[in-house]
C-alpha cells in the first residue's frame, strides 16, 4: 500500500533534512543501559503541527505540547523513554515543563518552542534527578547525523530503531522529508504509544502543514493495530523548516499534492515498520475490505477482523481460518449479506457466496501464508468503497513481553 | 457478584430438574475419543425461549432454532462439537434440519419441538456420515442422570464439564432450575462460543419466560468476556415443562420475581465457570466501574477495561499496573475527569485523585492479586451509575490453544 511517486527515499533519517540535528543519550530512566532521551533539532525556527491521541486520559507530556502547538512554531521535541509522565497531575506537568525549560536553556530559545514528549510506565512520575543532569548533555550531543540515535532514544518495547528519509521535488526544488519513529504494545487504529517525529525543510504555512500531517496520520498511523490498546501518549509532530527557501505553501497551493504523497509515502513507510515490530509479532498482515456500501463499513470490519484475537492468533500459526475472518466481519456490526462475501489470502481465493470454495488450492494458500506480509482481502459485494488495516499476529512472545512489566 | 437469595443448590445439573433426561456420547466429530454429541430432553412438551449471538454471521443451527422457537414449544435440544457449521450456506441447513429429523423420529416427537446447536470450526460441513448413525445411539443413552454426559458433549476447548442447578419455592411449590454450558473461546459481552441450556419443571407462559431469559443472560452470560472475540453460535435455550403442575407464570405474576432471582442466580454462576475456564485463564476478574453518570458509560468502561490485552496480560502476571486500567478507561470513549478516579485491586485503593496514592500498601495489593478471583473497582467520581463485567488474565497459554487450531 506504500505507493511510489516522484521520489527517492535515502539514508539518514530525520538528519537527513538540512538544518535538523539530533541525539540521544542514556539518563538511567530505564532499569538497562539503552539511550532513555531523545532530541530532535531544528537550526532554525519551524512551522510545527501536531497530531496527539484521542485517548480521554491524556500524558502530562501531551498536555504541554498541545499548548505550545498553539503559536505554530517549534525548533525542538525533547523525548524520553521508561516512564511515560501520565496520569501523575500537576506534578507530571512541572515536571514536562522543566525538561524543555532546561532543554531552551541550553539550546539558547525560548521555552515555548520546545515541545515534549514521554513513552513509558502509565502511574509513575519521572525520575527528574536523572534526567535533569542528562539533559545539558543530550544537547551537547546533538549532530547532523543524530538520526538514529534519536530513534534508539525513543524506544521501549521495539526491538530496533524506525527512521525513514526521502528527497522529492516540489514547485522546483528538491527537498526532503524525514522521520523517525517508536511503536509497538499498544499501537491501535486512531492512535494507538507510538511517536512519529517528522521534519522537512519545505516552507509550509500552519495551517496547510496541519492538515497535511492530519490527512497523512490518517493513512498511515491511524491504520496500523498491534493490540487494540489505544496509548495515552500518542504523539506525531512535523517541523517544516522553510531552509529550502521556497515560498512557503499555504492551503490551496498546487504544490501541496506532491508534497502530501511524500508525506503520505514516508509515514506509511514508518507506520508498517511499527507493524512489522509489533510485539511479538512475526508477520505484517494488511486487512483489505471491499465491496462495501460505504468506507465506514469498510473500515469497521478491516479493525474488527484486524483487532480479533482469535484471528490474530491463527495467523501466527498461518493456518488459513477463514471462518474467524468471517466471525470478526460478523461481530463488526456493519449490514452484511452472508451469502455474498468472499476471502482471499494473497490471490489465492478460499471462500464465494460466504462459504468454502470446492476447488481451493490449499497449496498456494500455504506459500501465500509463508511470506513475512501477508494480504487478508474480504469482498462484501455490497457496494464500491473499500478501505485497510494493517496489523499483526498475536504470538506468546506478546503476552510474555507484557506480563509484569510496570 | 452472585447474590444468595431463598434458593439451594444442588447437584445433578440440568437433570436434576423433573423430567428432563439428557445424554452425550461419541461420533467422531473431534478427531480426540471425546463425546461430541448431546442431547437434552422434555418427556413433556415444554415452554421454550431462547437468546442468540448479536453476530450478523450466525450458524445454520442458529437459524434453525431461532425459527423453531417461534411456536413456543420444545422438547428437545440437540447439540455437537468440533464443528459449528457456520458459513456454510444451504447445506449447512439441510444438515441442521436432518439432526433435528433423526433425533424427532428416535424420540417420536414432531421434527418442530427439536431445537440444534454447533459449536467448533466455522467454514466446515457436518460430517454428516458419522453424525446419521451415532444420533440414535445418543436416544438411547438418554437418562436422568445424564447431565454431565452432556456437559461433556458440547465442550470444545473447554477443560471441565459445566453444569449447576438449584432448588427454589415459589408460589408455595418447590421447584428446580437446573443447566448446563460450555464456553471458552471466544466468550465475549453481548453473547461471545457459548452454550447455556437451561430446564425447569416450573409452568411458565412463554412471554414471560423469554423476558426472564433475556433479563438473566443480560445479567450473566453478557457479562463475561475472555477475549473480546464473538461468536456466530451463541445459544441459551431454556425449557420450562411445567411438571411442578403450579399455574403458570403469566406476564406481571408477582411469582416472576423470584423465579427471576433464581434464573439470575444459576445463569450468573454458569457464567463465572465459564470465565474461569477461559482459555488459558488463571484468574477470574470482576472489573467493576461505579460513580458513572449513565449505566451505559459505566458498562462502557468497564468492557474496555476487560477487554485490553494490557490489562489481561498484567493479571497474569499479578502485576498491579493501574496505569494500563488508566489507559483502557481513557480509550472507551466516555466522558471522564482524569482528576477525579480512583482505581483499587480488592479493598485496596491504589490510585485517588487519577494518580497514584503516596500511602499504597503494597503488601495488601498482592495480597489480593493472590486470590483466585480478583475485584478491580474503578470510581469515575461523576455520578451514582455502576455496572460491571467479568472477565479473565490473558496468557502465553491463550494463544497456544488458538494457535493453528483450524
Amino acid at each position: 500500500m506504500v505507493s511510489g511517486g516522484d521520489f527517492e527515499w535515502t539514508e539518514g533519517g530525520i538528519t537527513a533534512v538540512p538544518g535538523i540535528l539530533a541525539a540521544g543519550v542514556h539518563a538511567g530512566i530505564k532499569a538497562t543501559a539503552a539511550r532513555d532521551l531523545a532530541l530532535v533539532y531544528s537550526s532554525t525556527p519551524a512551522t510545527a503541527a501536531g497530531v496527539f491521541t484521542t485517548n480521554r486520559i491524556q500524558g502530562a507530556p501531551v498536555k504541554v505540547s498541545r499548548e505550545r502547538l498553539r503559536s505554530g512554531v517549534a525548533q525542538a521535541i525533547v523525548a524520553s523513554s521508561g516512564c511515560s509522565n501520565v496520569a501523575t497531575g500537576e506534578q507530571g506537568i512541572r515536571d514536562a515543563r522543566e525538561m524543555t525549560e532546561i532543554v531552551a536553556k541550553h539550546l539558547r530559545i525560548p521555552d515555548e518552542r520546545v515541545l515534549v514528549a514521554s513513552t513509558g510506565i502509565i502511574g509513575r512520575y519521572l525520575p527528574m534527578e536523572k534526567i535533569r543532569p542528562a539533559l545539558p548533555k543530550l544537547v551537547k550531543a546533538l549532530t547532523p547525523q543524530g538520526s538514529r540515535a534519536a530513534a534508539e532514544g525513543i524506544m521501549t518495547t521495539d526491538t530496533h530503531p524506525k527512521e525513514a528519509a526521502l528527497r522529492v521535488e516540489i514547485g522546483g526544488r528538491r527537498v526532503t522529508i524525514g522521520g523517525i519513529a517508536k511503536g509497538t504494545g499498544m499501537i491501535h487504529p486512531l492512535m494507538g504509544t507510538m511517536f512519529g517525529f517528522i521534519a522537512t525543510d519545505l516552507g509550509v504555512e500552519r495551517d496547510a502543514l496541519q492538515g497535511a500531517l492530519r490527512r497523512a496520520v490518517g493513512g498511515s498511523f491511524n491504520r496500523i493495530s498491534v493490540d487494540g490498546d489505544r496509548s495515552t501518549s500518542d504523539t506525531v509532530v512535523i517541523l517544516a523548516n522553510g531552509l529550502a527557501e521556497n515560498q512557503p505553501l499555504a492551503r490551496g497551493d498546487r504544490r501541496l499534492r506532491p508534497f502530501q504523497q511524500a508525506l503520505d509515502a514516508l509515514t506509511q513507510r514508518l507506520a508498517v515498520m511499527l507493524v512489522k515490530d509489533g510485539e511479538g509479532a512475526t508477520l505484517v498482515i494488511d486487512v483489505r475490505v471491499r465491496g462495501a456500501k460505504a468506507r465506514r463499513d469498510a473500515e469497521m470490519a478491516a479493525r474488527s477482523i484486524a483487532n480479533s484475537p482469535l484471528f490474530k492468533t491463527a495467523m501466527a500459526g498461518r493456518d488459513p481460518n477463514w471462518g474467524r475472518v468471517m466471525s470478526a466481519l460478523g461481530a463488526s456490526g456493519i449490514a452484511l449479506e452472508e451469502d455474498r462475501v468472499a476471502i482471499w489470502y494473497g490471490e489465492e481465493q478460499v471462500a464465494a457466496g460466504g462459504r468454502l470454495r470446492e476447488d481451493v488450492r490449499w497449496d498456494r494458500v500455504k506459500a501465500e501464508l509463508a511470506k513475512p506480509e501477508v494480504t487478508v482481502t474480504v469482498d462484501l459485494g455490497l457496494g464500491a468503497a473499500q478501505e485497510h488495516i494493517w496489523t499483526c499476529d498475536l504470538t506468546t512472545d506478546y503476552v510474555k513481553i507484557n506480563i509484569g512489566t510496570s
